[in-house]
């Protein structure tokens, strides 16, 4: 099977650069694994052609994620590789709804396009994710009975990884927008991971069943009552890595700034660890010495493994990167996207609901 | 001045044993710096008595923390350390409510009537927070025109630190309750740092004036009007410990969230990081060398350096110390409350929305 993916290479903080490093290497990797991956280049052809060259002689991206000139050119002409041109770009400030409403052009709203026609299975951004959402919500719209979409991250967490949502698209949201994150959550995980046993949890400020704000005591009843066995409970924010549940629900608003949190104190735990070594020389030679071991730690804790956050809920695949993504970054963004369309993932979330519809044939055989 | 200090001594997971030997260090350190400090031991009497032994030989504790009988015995027969006996005990799981209703006699109650009789400037509890806060509020009241009291937590920063609140006292809050967290915050950083230049932010999921839920944008007028140039803006879960304000005011549930996520982040980065560096043996052998580095890094992260969490907008002293302190961090929290006693907080406190009145004089000038 051909899988399609569709690019804003315009998208994020380096712009067109890492995008086009990711894109070849993503390409070079399904061909060399035996599978067919085409990547549609979303943006101004002559941006990104004109950005090419320092993509290629980019001196900071590691050798395996190097840009091969002749071969870039050669997916061109063979369609392996296609710029998708426009006229318009997405700032990384600019208002969501305003960019909507003024963009119709915008290489966010192509990539976009482009799943709307099935002409892709999958689109990502490294842009706006505001305004990602914006353009989704507009050229793709919801899953049927999807209230909000949400943003869906990953963290790495000693049992491997944990999901959560809303990472930040609804600052505001209802016991039953929570329900239906922790069902969309829950599909997500089983296709995705391919576990059956998937435990999902409400981020609460404490276990018993008496905490929490009025939302959250309500979401925990529905959960109880939908998900069963799949509902673990309460869990708290020192439970987001340690691998008790695979799913975390709470509202955007939470979501975001554990999102945030976890990645300030991380940055913060070493950069001061790296402080604290630098002032003896012998702490010095033993930080040198275990170098392996620090790098070790940090690609465990590496952003990049998962490249993107999907948005659960669209009527079609999106992904939105993080804004400081490099080559590597991208190119995981894109593999993750291949398998989300291998596994049919948006086929699963369609049906996404169906397990808690109340049956009409059990329902009128119980009336009988 | 002579201080003095309530502890409730049955607080905490490993009850009178840490309250023991941080009461009796506290004590020691105090008198060795010329100053008088008395602390209160409320619990029942027989209890006490029967964890000294073991909070005198108990091994785990370092030399510096351990407990001399023979001068743990002269402080109580001087007066320097005083039980207070009582006859119950609040556990950790306790329903807040129903400890205020059913237990009158609790050490907890002991101490904060301690306070209330102005026997005592302050009073500490490593016990049930929820109920330490339904004990104070009850007992003590709040001061004058406080809505919520809130709960404020210390996190090193890079500048040293910053503050928090409200930690979890109030899982609901409405921009007037979380402008009041603004004007206790910044009366604390100015009282307890000697800082005159406090920077007071708001969490939120982004840094533009559009980004965040109603309440959140509601509180961001209130406090660019009342607050002028003590006000920053919107910080970031990210901006937590990187030094860039001082005072960061939320909600209880965002707050709470928050506390126990960087607590749960700092413990996974730490036991990934020990878990890497033991798979080689030059990786363990540098990290062995670098030990010191390791050390200095644990103690500037170290939560016992602030020992407890004040709750601010008692009409009192009152500190809520970690569940899991040890002697250590009992310690500290008794140097803490005692440097609040000195400083004089809580009358500064009662006096904490004197600049936000509209004056009356300044009014009848203007209608003139």
């Amino acid at each position: 099977m051909d899988v399609r993916i569709a690019l804003d290479v315009m998208g994020g903080d380096f712009l067109a650069i890492p995008n086009l490093q990711g894109a070849f290497t993503a390409v070079e990797k399904s061909l060399s694994e035996g599978r067919n991956l085409k990547v549609y280049l979303c943006g101004p052809k002559d941006r990104v052609l004109a950005a090419l060259p320092e993509a290629a002689s980019d001196p900071s991206i590691p050798p395996e994620f190097k840009i091969d000139l002749p071969r870039f050119e050669k997916y061109l002409s063979d369609g392996v590789l296609e710029i998708v041109n426009c006229t318009q770009v997405v700032d990384m400030a600019e208002s969501p709804s305003a960019a909507v409403r003024g963009k119709k052009d915008s290489s966010l709203a192509k990539a976009f396009h482009l799943v709307k026609e099935n002409k892709a299975g999958a689109m990502i951004s490294a842009g706006n994710s505001g305004a990602v959402m914006a353009y989704g919500v507009s050229l793709l719209g919801r899953i049927e009975d999807v209230k909000r979409p949400a943003i869906l991250c990953h963290f790495p967490s000693k049992s491997g990884v944990t999901v959560l949502l809303d990472a930040g698209a609804n600052v505001d949201c209802t016991a039953e927008h929570l329900f239906q994150f922790a069902a969309m959550g829950l599909t997500y995980f089983r296709t995705v991971f391919e576990k059956t046993d998937v435990k999902v949890a409400l981020m609460n400020i404490g276990e018993e069943e008496t905490k929490g704000n009025e939302v959250v005591k309500a979401t925990h009843q529905i959960l109880k009552e939908k998900l069963k066995e799949n509902y673990f409970g309460f869990v708290e924010g020192r439970d987001l890595m340690n691998g008790k549940v695979d799913v975390i629900v709470c509202d955007g608003f939470v979501g975001n700034v554990i999102l945030k949190t976890a990645e300030g104190v991380a940055s913060t735990v070493k950069s001061i660890l790296k402080e604290e070594l630098s002032k003896n020389p012998i702490w010095g030679l033993g930080a040198w010495l275990a170098k392996g071991g620090f790098m070790a730690m940090k690609n465990k804790l590496d952003y990049r493994e998962y490249g993107a956050a999907p948005l659960i809920g669209l009527n079609g695949l999106g992904l939105v990167a993080h804004g400081s993504s490099d080559g590597k970054a991208i190119h995981n963004a894109i593999r993750i996207a291949e398998k989300y369309v291998l596994q049919d993932l948006i086929g699963k979330m369609r049906n996404v609901f169906e397990p808690y519809r109340v049956n009409p044939v059990e329902v009128a055989s119980s009336v009988k």
